[in-house]
């Protein structure tokens, strides 16, 4: 059967002073009139049942998800400790394993903004085909839209089937000129959206994952914590399918984001005329390309531009966008009750 | 005797969000620790004693004045309705001759920002004793020290006494050509600080103010509501002044501001090493040139230039800094439920 694994951590930074760490971005309406995280659910109608789904969190989130998705209780994984991506995925992957040991899973991120949920069903209904049929680690490939150095790349090769190719390599963060080489061949960007027969990934990790390798016989044994205690932090990327020879590549012809920063938010809801977002109480007179965000006072905004202007939980930010990326910067300078946020 | 009279009068719209109907600027502690309408009653020290100093003021802001100012109940004129200077202080001065018919009254406004309280005080002082002496209307002319478009300029004639003069003619705002050579020809701006035998100045309007007439014998039978029914609104300057051939200036050597918008704050109060202003709990990050003023929740600035930034009153500001002089558009444009604070 079809399973789905949302990853769903987040230390709640990068969208001070509106996200908190309870309230991280993935499940503010941030993007749209609802989460990223119930967008991520939804997205999955039709491709997976809901009682199949499982996401792992964090124990302060994990109420809050709850109520937000609905899903049962028992498909809440909250972690023991964050360790990046392949400890969760293994832990999520054994777990619908368990309970179904002819579980095929399809991982994704729960603060992704995705413009055309329809193209993603098709590319995730792909992955999972490849994965059950040839039993391979798939991995959706976006096609590119310019030469972005932000992303990995995934260089396909050999064909499967449709449109299903082997990865020749991955490639990590490449330089521009790289970057339009790639593209140039034929590189996809790595999405971040997978697919698995959850035993591959099982006997992948334990052949291929000597990160892991300490921690599997708890795992196997169901000893979650032991296995979060005795595991080294590694991502599903660089720990499983950058080693791995069995995995594969589907194209996915869909903009994702994962609407990382404030002006990122900028990228995903519809400007104005001229070229503002608001959102809440604000009023703004001879202003351009700005975002502006209350969920407190009227905010008033005159001859400005380029501004990421927010007000919520009795802190006022005011950034220049091009700073967005730098405010885990600005946050660590401040003291830390100004920092702190009540959850 | 002397006598002063402070106009204190004010919408209060001028410092918003800070600033209220209750508390405008000259209330509030804006350029220094105290407000304008406190500095400018210990600037008075050692001219004019406490119990003969009035103070001209609306309804809505006598009681916050008079608490502040800790003078006497009597001494506190509260207009019926605005209009304008010429009513204000030809009431101010008709109230000053009727406790003391030899009063020279000194008038001056409470939300100057004043450096240098000892040349005040000696520019006052000369006023007051060449009004007295010579039976004149006295203006304190400010040395002009760039060709200033925004203000009026006083051109000096035949010599008095000392450094006192007749008034040749006054100029309303000239263009940068014209102020260039006014100043070269010894022109002085027109500071708003003026000294008159209190019988003068009711001499002089009855003869040359018909804006007035019809309001003087209810304002001489102490009917001031009737008086100020009964007049046209005019100012001093153009109503009296101008008219006037017992018109007289003696020269000021201080800096006078009245400081009319947030952006003039940052002339008066001491900016920090990268040039801003803060007032509050503010953390600035890569930050020049700002003003940022926090009556409520701590403010982050990062990476901009140039703004004025302000929360009170349950309303956020950022604003352009060239953009302050236009504030009142702004507020136009505001719906009302945001625009007006709670007094």
């Amino acid at each position: 059967m079809r399973w789905a694994v949302i990853l769903a951590g987040g230390s709640g930074t990068r969208f001070w002073p509106l996200s908190t760490s309870a309230r991280p971005k993935h499940l503010l309406p941030l993007a749209g009139p609802r989460s990223t995280a119930e967008e991520a659910v939804a997205r999955l109608a039709g491709l997976v049942d809901r009682e199949r789904i499982l996401v792992v969190t964090g124990a302060a989130l994990a109420p809050a998800l709850q109520r937000l998705l609905g899903l049962p209780a028992e498909n809440m994984l909250v972690e023991p400790r964050a360790a990046s991506t392949a400890p969760a995925l293994v832990w999520a992957s054994w777990e619908a394993g368990r309970r179904d040991p002819n579980a095929d899973v399809l991982s994704l991120h729960a603060d992704w903004s995705v413009a055309d949920a329809e193209a993603f069903r098709r590319a995730a209904e792909a992955a999972l085909a490849a994965a059950h049929t040839h039993r391979q680690l798939v991995t959706v490939g976006i096609v590119p839209t310019r030469p972005e150095t932000g992303y990995g790349y995934v260089v396909p090769g050999e064909a499967l089937e449709g449109e299903a190719r082997r990865v020749t390599r991955f490639v990590e963060k490449p330089d521009a000129g790289t970057a339009r080489e790639l593209i140039a061949g034929g590189a996809l960007w790595n999405s971040g959206l997978f697919a698995w027969p959850a035993s591959l990934l099982l006997q992948e990790v334990t052949e291929r994952t000597p990160e892991l390798g300490p921690g599997l016989p708890a795992l196997r044994a169901g000893r979650v914590d032991e296995f979060f205690r005795l595991v080294t932090p590694i991502s599903i990327d660089v720990g499983v399918l950058e080693r791995s020879s069995k995995v594969a590549v589907v194209p996915g012809r869909f903009s994702w984001d994962d609407v990382g920063t404030w002006d990122a938010l900028m990228r995903v809801r519809q400007p104005d005329a001229q070229g503002n977002v608001v959102s809440g109480p604000a009023h703004l007179h001879d202003t351009r390309n700005c975002l502006v965000w209350s969920d407190q006072d009227p905010i008033v905004v005159s001859g400005v531009q380029d501004l990421v202007i927010v007000q919520a939980n009795h802190r006022v930010l005011v950034m220049a966008r091009d700073r967005a990326a730098d405010l885990k910067t600005v946050l660590e300078a401040l003291p830390p009750e100004v920092r702190e946020l009540k959850p």
